[in-house]
């Protein structure tokens, strides 16, 4: 059994009186036999629809599965799935069971558990109508040979000391252990303490005692209480804000650096000079007039705090960053497989026990076959691909779809900008107007935000109702198509705006004269003076915020909230059900532990949580050329972050099954993926959409004296205002402009080939793509260096593991010369004759006598 | 032990009567010990310097290795190392030892071996003078022991049906079988023969019968002679040779498509056509004259052949092929894990024993330390960084020295080219002018292939000088280095002149008027019309072909001639011995086999073998663009050099200790490496070095109606002879123009800005910049889809460790269920009692009684 856990009802039961109350509840009517799990149903047909899924919800996936493995070891057939996966209790709901049908089929569950040894006791006599229990308790022999398949390492008799380090490495690490001090947990991990005494340390009374946010995390204790899985989820996060802090700390110098040089940065001061006198076109037809530049002053200004060549600094550190946390996740995952010694645990390629709506499939369509070929098949039936055409088709079309519908909405925000922008440019209040900008700017990033956020709930489900659809063959497999659809959807979804104004503002704009039109009427966006940078940071921030900021930190205000935020109708339906139970607050104070636990939610999985964690290392990562503060904001989140998900899962869910894992599986790849992303992103943020390559271009090729004096001027074209289209030209009668002067590099009105692209485009484009291709490869060859000399396993960690391989030789060998020994003084003259038939061997590994691993032994 | 291995000296010892004559020799003086291995020393006086070298370097590396470990486990100190290094022998030979002290020495390493549990024979009294020889027997339960030790794994008594597979796919594969039936050896893999018949298979006598080139290899039997390691590498090398099968179809396809299309190649057919009347700037000072462009219409047909578009799918296709190719190894070498029962084998990871030379530098550094203390250290010292900072020093530098001496060598070609082409211009002999390219096109690159064979011994030799400076730890890190290195330099030096043609020559040629000069003498070399693509193609070729040709078929010729090709004074000193053998070998025939082979060439490792492999592989993908046959000369070679090397390995080297090992280490990541530099440098060939991307650009930016016609014209600028310098113009006095055209966009001598670089030119180059993003970027993303597409693990593979697993765990289970029924049946009311206090877990791997799996135990 995957570690046969603690049942998630004894979790909260334990200020000293509770505990004496329902001590009863954590045993069997005899007192002796201790409860592990308990399952619950239904006894009668349900009274309400709700209560019956949560119940069916109750028999935890890993823990069925595992019951099937076992099962199909005693050369069985494995016992129908008793609705254990959400997915299916939410589907076969509709199918309308008849009570005895499911009575029976509990039944033959119950007898397969009673064959695998487990020992059950009923109890439906209990104050929660409705509702049955079945307790079960794992003898000793059970856990044993469970222990063995697993191949479980244990603790032997045999200890042997840690060398300590010596001079000044040592001095250094004593130092460094006083000054983190603060910060330890107040739990020994290595206290022979039981797992009620961790439990009290979480229980929900204290929980303003455990570990606060500024601690390391108790992982050791995590890891005992919620396996390794959890486990293995709480130290990746722990890692990853670990190594924000220096990236943060980067990133807020290289802001600040920004701020302290605005006012050497020529271009700006070009732009904000009292006598620069460059009159610009307009920016919209008819209603729009001339303008000075010196009007864009403060966005020149602004602009530069992001657009400086410290970000390019900044963000070959963050690719080498990424690279960095990869590898010391790596190290930290091997440490910890030593320390939970997993080093010999393989975990189980392929063929898990087929799904039960896979079977079901399976069995249809033998069915039909059968039926067409009257006769018995005898071969087991596969999916095969022409089975699963239709499915995939769908799968297909409908990413195709919700792809398509991403872009249409941020298509629709593009034409609510360009739309609101005129309409507000045509108000005669010149307040409204100088707003103009700023207003439209903040109002379709937030519109944007939301939409993000209902899609991501909606594209949620749509992946999942995808998934469900393709009957994948595993659960493994049923999990990993899952995570891949929502990452991608997610993803999308998460930054198409922000590619869109990154990419593409500003760039089909047309010139003067002859402008892009949408649907006719409306001319494309521009971007500011200062490049689209600066609303490229500006919705990037306004994204990353507002995601976490309402996905996560509601949550603090409500902390039940948060579970049940979405769905909405999740929530109302938990109010009614808290109001109703405040008048049976009462009773539930007696309810036996595991019929209170009974009315929290059941445990999702770690899904939703990493995949939030690898759309924010996608905002740390992907844009980190346009806004440094990213990391900052993704630290001050994740602080937070860790110690709510920790509350969440200890006080708000049911204890989840626990789960071994050596790795982090599929979400390691993805995270690699990013990070490879990133470094192309970074190359094309620093090349197309700041100024850094004009500015050099300039400064190398044209410059007269080297300097960036007239930069400003260099970058814009002329237009001959008589060259407008009839009906374009501006309205207003107070300026009378021969020329204006747009930002472009094309000939001007008074060459052969005028408005034509013009040289210096095709340099400045050139250099451009040569900077992409130089920094792609320069930060590739780093991160692949970094790799290299970063060695995954840590030395102490190797060197551990082989003296611990030696001591075992040297047990072995002295046990060996002993026998030796004693076989030569039986026969004085040994050396002649062959031992072939000796088999001296002791088996190296003790039996696992000791003490037990898992939790229920700890008792 | 590593798998105490049969001794080299068995090997070739096979006719039936030379089978008794040396019977004797197989066995210890009773006839019933057998000789697993074999050392051999010197008894007087070496009387020349030579045969005590070799004798020393028989002990072997992995041998002696493995006996250090066995050793430290009994606590003792390690012997000294005897000598077991090639490189350390040759360095400690000019310490002249005494006699006596060696004598010691060798005491102390049989007392060792003794204590080990090893059994010696002493066998000084040999007809071959000088030497002595100590044979080893390995008692059955020392074999026992170091199998538990390396966790070997088994066959038990347990016998399991493969499930066949039926239907369509099973048909196939009996089609295939038969098909492929005659490329079978004649060897089963699955007959219990003994390894004496194996090795009769491979006898020198009849290594005509042995499978031959167009059989499969045997490599079941290959790993079962050599070891795993060895096996590894012809498995590795089969499958590269297979690879490279559909990689030369292809290409031949890609090649022949060129000839096909060469005659509607309009750009050629420009060049050539009888009216094309375009005078060309000449091709050096005063020598030369102008020329017609139609001269140079067979460069510009021969050019078609590699410069068309098929030749950007190949690349494409050669990069997937790479990646292909990694993928099918990580499967192949998957099942031959899993057939080799390799799967729960894991290699020590760090710390083995080190190495003799570098405890012998801490025993320096610690003396030196007491001395100036004057205390006695209790802790072991290490070898710092700043002791090894001399070393690290020199190496870089030294490195640094050497990829320096390859661009000096480099670049002296390339003068070389200039001053002869600049002199045979002035010929009068017409003949000798028309075949001036040529000839110097052929002769700088047989120079250049002159130079990289000998700088690859002189590299071979530096990188093993520098590795032995370097003291590293241990013997993996050693050959780690010394890969590396030898790697960098070698690469370095086979693919720098290649490097120049491709991208920097044609490219810093200046202009008419003002070209660039090397030694303000030599004007550096242009390319030919049809671009470089053409003499790299040549380049290649040479290179490749001549590589291949020298270095390993010569060995065809003379088969003792390649082993001992380089150094030559080996080969000298070889033949000497000979010739006086010759005299002797009546004598020899009457000696022990162990005698005999005492004098073939010990086994110098893997490495040379891998390396040519790893360069060859760099030839068939980095410049493949330019040279499409690549991959056929390359499978042509390795159908030969796979069975030279074969037979090298069974007749003409000691035979090699086995080894085990998972995986082939560091070349795979070599592999990788040189597979994602091809991706960048495809990219630029095509983007830089072919005409592919400027013809593109024509066709949709400049053309007039949209083909190619006038494309000739388009990339040849206008330069006005009046510009030429004093001095430069052209001596010749028959040509009377105004005007000549080169090959460069520039601005035409009548613009503004007369020979400034055009719009053209940027325009161009940004398009060949974007065109490399894109190349790169696309291929890496499929490269990393085909990465992700084929599972690591075969699936049936998978399916059978699965299986096995499943059996193991039904046995098992059956057991338990037996007892506990049995205990049930003993007590009625067991069911309420705990059972904590029983252990009734039998052990489920069963000691390896059956049968062994080390070689000697095969005879």
């Amino acid at each position: 059994m995957h570690s046969p856990p603690l049942s998630p009802q004894l979790l909260n039961c334990l200020t000293p009186e509770e505990n004496t109350g329902c001590q009863h509840g954590l045993y069997f009517q005899d007192g002796e036999r201790r409860v592990d799990y308990i399952l619950t149903y239904h006894i009668k047909k349900p009274s309400s629809s709700r209560s019956n899924r949560q119940s069916s919800r109750f028999t935890d996936n890993a823990f069925t599965r595992s019951l099937r493995r076992g099962t199909a070891r005693l050369g069985r057939t494995p016992p129908p799935q008793p609705r254990g996966d959400p997915e299916v209790a939410s589907q076969d709901h509709s199918m309308d069971y008849h009570v005895d049908d499911k009575r029976l089929h509990r039944e033959e569950f119950e007898g397969n558990l009673r064959d695998m040894g487990m020992e059950l006791e009923k109890d439906e006599d209990t104050k929660t109508p409705g509702v049955g229990f079945v307790k079960i308790h794992a003898p000793w022999h059970v856990l044993c040979r469970e222990a063995e398949f697993m191949k479980l390492k244990m603790p032997t008799k045999k200890v042997y000391e840690m060398k300590q380090s010596t001079g000044v490495g040592a001095k250094i690490n004593t130092l460094v252990n006083k000054v983190t001090e603060p910060l330890y947990p107040n739990v020994e991990d290595n206290r022979t303490q039981n797992v009620k005494h961790l439990s009290y340390m979480f229980s929900r009374e204290k929980q303003h005692l455990y570990s606060v946010f500024y601690k390391y995390q108790p992982i050791g204790l995590v890891r005992k209480y919620f396996g390794e899985k959890i486990g293995l989820y709480f130290a990746w996060l722990g890692l990853y804000t670990q190594m924000l802090i220096p990236a943060s700390l980067v990133g807020v110098i290289v802001f600040l650096y920004g701020c302290a040089t605005v006012d050497d940065n020529i271009p700006s001061m070009e732009i904000c000079h009292p006598k620069n006198n460059i009159t610009m076109c307009p920016l919209c037809d008819r209603a729009c007039s001339y303008w000075k530049l010196k009007e864009a002053c403060g966005t020149a200004r602004a602009s530069h705090l992001f657009d400086n060549p410290a970000t390019v600094f900044f963000s070959i550190f963050m690719a080498l960053w990424a690279a960095m946390f990869m590898e010391h996740w790596k190290r930290r995952q091997m440490r910890l497989n030593y320390e939970w010694d997993l080093t010999g645990f393989e975990e189980e390629e392929v063929s898990d026990h087929p799904r039960a709506e896979y079977e079901l499939r399976v069995m249809q369509k033998s069915l039909k076959k059968e039926h067409k070929t009257q006769k018995v098949l005898i071969e087991k039936e596969k999916l095969t691909c022409r089975d699963r055409l239709p499915a995939y088709m769908t799968n297909v079309v409908m990413m195709l779809l919700m792809i398509g519908v991403t872009f249409a909405i941020v298509f629709g925000v593009i034409l609510y900008r360009i739309s609101t922008k005129t309409a507000l440019h045509m108000s005669n209040n010149p307040t409204t107007r100088s707003n103009v900008r700023l207003t439209v700017k903040t109002t379709a990033a937030i519109i944007n935000l939301v939409v993000i956020l209902i899609l991501d709930e909606v594209y949620g489900a749509v992946a999942r109702w995808l998934t469900v659809l393709e009957v994948p063959k595993t659960d493994k497999s049923f999990e990993e198509r899952l995570i891949f659809k929502t990452f991608i959807l997610k993803f999308v979804n998460a930054f198409t705006p922000i590619i869109y104004i990154a990419f593409f503002r500003g760039r089909l704009v047309g010139r003067p004269g002859s402008y892009l039109y949408v649907f006719e009427s409306y001319r494309m966006e521009e971007c500011a003076h200062g490049g689209c940078l600066m609303e490229l940071c500006i919705q990037l921030s306004i994204t990353m915020l507002g995601k976490q900021l309402i996905q996560n930190n509601l949550f603090e205000i409500d902390q039940y909230f948060s579970v049940v935020l979405i769905p909405l109708k999740k929530l109302i339906r938990y109010i009614k059900s808290k109001r109703r139970s405040f008048q049976e607050e009462e009773r539930e104070k007696k309810l036996q532990r595991y019929e209170t636990d009974h009315f929290l939610e059941p445990f999702a999985g770690l899904t939703p949580e990493y995949m939030e964690m690898i759309i924010q290392f996608g905002f740390v990562t992907l844009f980190v050329a346009s806004f440094p503060l990213a990391p900052l904001f993704a630290l001050l989140n994740n602080i937070i972050e860790i110690r709510l998900d920790a509350k969440k899962f200890v006080a708000e869910l049911r204890r989840p099954v626990a789960a071994r894992a050596k790795d982090i599986g599929i979400w390691y790849n993805l995270l690699r993926a990013v990070a490879k992303v990133a470094v192309i992103i970074n190359a094309f943020v620093i090349s197309f959409t700041s100024d850094f390559i004009p500015r050099l271009v300039y400064q190398y090729m044209y410059s007269p004296d080297g300097s960036m004096h007239d930069f400003v001027n260099h970058t814009l074209s002329y237009f001959n205002v008589s060259n407008f289209q009839d009906g374009k030209e501006p309205m207003d009668p107070q300026h009378q402009v021969e020329m204006c002067r747009y930002k472009d590099y094309r000939e001007p009105p008074w060459s052969n080939t005028p408005y034509v692209i013009s040289k210096e485009f095709w340099a400045v484009l050139a250099a451009r793509l040569a900077f992409v291709i130089v920094f792609q490869n320069v930060v590739m060859l780093m991160s692949d260096i970094v790799d290299w000399l970063i060695p995954d396993i840590p030395k102490d960690i190797s060197l551990q593991i082989h003296k611990e391989k030696i001591l075992m030789v040297e047990l072995f060998m002295k046990e060996e010369q002993g026998k030796i020994q004693f076989i030569d003084s039986m026969i004085p003259c040994g050396g002649k004759e062959k031992r072939n038939n000796h088999a001296p061997i002791a088996r190296s590994r003790s039996i696992p006598h000791t003490h037990s691993h898992t939790h229920a032994n700890n008792f």
